[in-house]
């Protein structure tokens, strides 16, 4: 039974998973073939399937970025205060239309924030730089250089220059650059599909009573969230017992569904463990890593059966919700096409106690946080089991302590990796 | 036309929308009125409604975390490798069910990690420090304490202990740890309705092809897209032209369906800027705040209209980007509920040039990142105008700069407030 694993570092566990499945997959690995078209107001968090080319200059037309009057700007050049220019007032370019307005030598036009200049001017004279002088005519009081204070064409963004990249994960920002230049749809990755088995003959589902020995299901329910907040669609497999072939026929359907498999325990070197050999049995190359340098979480597995990754995560809450974010979560990703997985939210925290750990593998330590009336943050670490859920649930964020330090004393800064929400 | 508005610093802005909310509405502001219930597996990032009491204790059984054998641990006190303690194997503690094996003086029995302890057990030995005799008896290599490598009843969380309290966003471990109680619903807010009046004779929908003078609509977008990140329900009004009776009539039908409003452009002290009027027209107390002392941005308005915040941002998407996050993001978590909108996801950065600011107000400057071999992060300054999407679009994050600082050189380290993903 003690036959033990090598354990590896969690970074290259995950660098091997990806050199794989780039080998296998070619390119970058993504599930890219299967793109889908969605309305561009629906794709945000998506991760776009093809570069974008602008098709136009934006803006199309020169843009005032105040309200005042468009000018020739040598009509202007020498004005102050002391001396100003006096120009006539010949009309004004509306909102939303072609200017009809021309302004020749002497001459200004009304001009809005957003709206186009008079033809031939070329600047525009903010509205607080001027004085009217009740006959038209207007005296400005500052000189202004040509294009100042109005957006050129092309200035925003130039036809046929990229708009947005393929990989890329569309912001708020991207929504709405793509709206600027009328797109209304973008050809997206389809999301990845992630199948969870979550395995032990201890388990029942949230609404079952257990009975004496049984415990609730957790696993299924964290990993379905934490797939989703990666982009991820959870497909729930259900409670499997301890047992081969249930084992091995839920992860061979899960596996004929979906782009990815998740397992939650059964991922350690017991008799009970059996995830190593059900991966084994779905197809070549199988499993080639078991046990990663990381506590909690060295019971985890990272293998390859039909082209998909599957995931072998420790039974324990903690360890498995510390194995996604190393493991899982960037799989996930990887597959959608993600040119990089976003990084995840941190926090910077004066540590209150010391915290130690042992050469050679990577610690992680959930911390509650609190701030201070300065808005200066302390991390407190809680040493409370991996298999307690509550741990996590009291905790605002997680501390990772290198491989090659010792351990953290209390009054150092520590980056604190927050919690999705 | 140049009336100047009293700029007021940003936090003041949301503090006076979040004081008058709580004295118009009582409590904390929130919309908790209309709680509604969701399975736990879908109320990942919703706000919890109520406190969530423990029904029970948890774990309900005292369990092993190891795979071993389950001992009374003052069997084993003194035990060594050079004087090892005998014990005789009596049978085993099977997973998922009540044990009948009970163990005397001088007994164990095989225990595996999440299972039961063998009946009067109270620690459970490590398979690796022990070594089997083969004559069904092992010897013990190292003492345990009492307690020892099992988790108590009620260790992870005790009958009666808040589970999730009000307020409280649900995080994949707090699912999780509602799955561990039984729950399958909750009560969680409602997400706020965040209704969005675009303004301007000069915007047309992105299906549209712009004539002269016009440009499609781009802040409808970004701003929906910001509204669902922060857990709100977009509610598109659609374009409303510069006409104020027909941006009243449209802010109150908005008004009638939504919990609060937020409008694009319109904002600063022109002849075509409606919306402080319009705002005031629905009800009392209207605008009261008129300017933030923040670039871009500044003009920008925060009002309330039949108890709902109404809250006015520049038409630039940049500027817009800006307040909704300083202003209208906040509101969105205050009207839902959270005891606290989550922090903003940042990274730490070396800053690449000089940014000059203006003492006495807020700068904001969008910020490319480039990441070196070492994982260390420069943040490079993007000076577009501020009506300009792309800039946005190019960039990774943003970069404060405080109100009373006068600049930021290179190579300072700033935090960088990443974009949502």
């Amino acid at each position: 039974m003690p036959e033990f694993f090598n354990a590896i570092a969690p970074d290259a566990a995950f660098a091997a998973l990806k050199s794989r499945l780039a080998d296998l997959r070619g390119g970058d690995g993504a599930i890219a073939a299967d793109a889908e078209t969605v309305a561009v107001a629906d794709a945000i968090g998506r991760v776009a399937a093809a570069d974008v080319l602008s098709p136009e200059d934006l803006p199309s037309f020169t843009r005032s970025t105040m309200d005042g009057y468009s000018v020739r700007a040598r009509d202007t050049f020498g004005a102050t205060e002391g001396l100003p220019a006096y120009l006539d007032v010949v009309g004004e370019a509306p909102m939303g239309q072609a200017a009809s307005v021309q302004v020749g030598a002497g001459q200004a036009a009304v001009a809005y924030t957003g709206g186009p200049l008079a033809q031939n001017a070329d600047a525009v004279v903010q509205v607080e730089r001027t004085q009217p002088l009740g006959d038209g005519a207007i005296e400005v009081l500052r000189a202004v250089a040509p294009g100042e204070n109005a957006v050129q064409v092309g200035e925003d963004v130039r036809k046929g220059d990229a708009a947005t990249r393929r990989g890329a994960m569309l912001r708020a920002q991207d929504i709405g650059a793509l709206a600027a230049l009328g797109a209304t749809s973008v050809s997206v990755m389809r999301r990845p599909r992630v199948g969870i088995v979550s395995t032990g003959d201890e388990l029942v589902p949230p609404d079952a009573v257990p009975a004496a020995g049984q415990v609730r299901d957790i696993n299924t329910y964290t990993i379905a969230a934490l797939t989703a907040q990666a982009g991820g669609v959870p497909v729930v497999m259900g409670i499997i017992p301890d047992d081969f072939d249930a084992q091995r026929q839920a992860a061979a359907q899960a596996l004929s569904e979906c782009d990815m498999l998740v397992f939650s325990a059964g991922s350690s070197v017991s008799s009970r463990d059996m995830t190593a050999a059900v991966i084994d049995s779905l197809g070549p190359p199988g499993v080639f890593v078991h046990g990663i340098a990381v506590k909690p979480g060295k019971p985890t597995i990272v293998g390859i059966a039909q082209g998909k990754p599957c995931i072998g995560l420790p039974g324990n809450p903690v360890s498995a919700m510390v194995v996604f974010d190393l493991v899982a979560r960037p799989a996930i990703y990887l597959l959608a096409g993600a040119a990089r997985a976003p990084r995840p939210p941190t926090a910077q925290a004066t540590l209150t106690r010391d915290i130690a750990s042992a050469a050679g593998r990577e610690d992680y330590i959930p911390v509650a946080l609190r701030e201070d009336e300065g808005g200066a943050l302390t991390a407190e670490p809680l040493f409370g089991k991996s298999n307690l859920i509550f741990t996590l649930a009291r905790a605002d964020g997680i501390v990772k302590i290198p491989m090659d330090a010792g351990g953290i004393y209390a009054g150092e800064a520590v980056d604190v990796r927050l919690f999705a929400q």
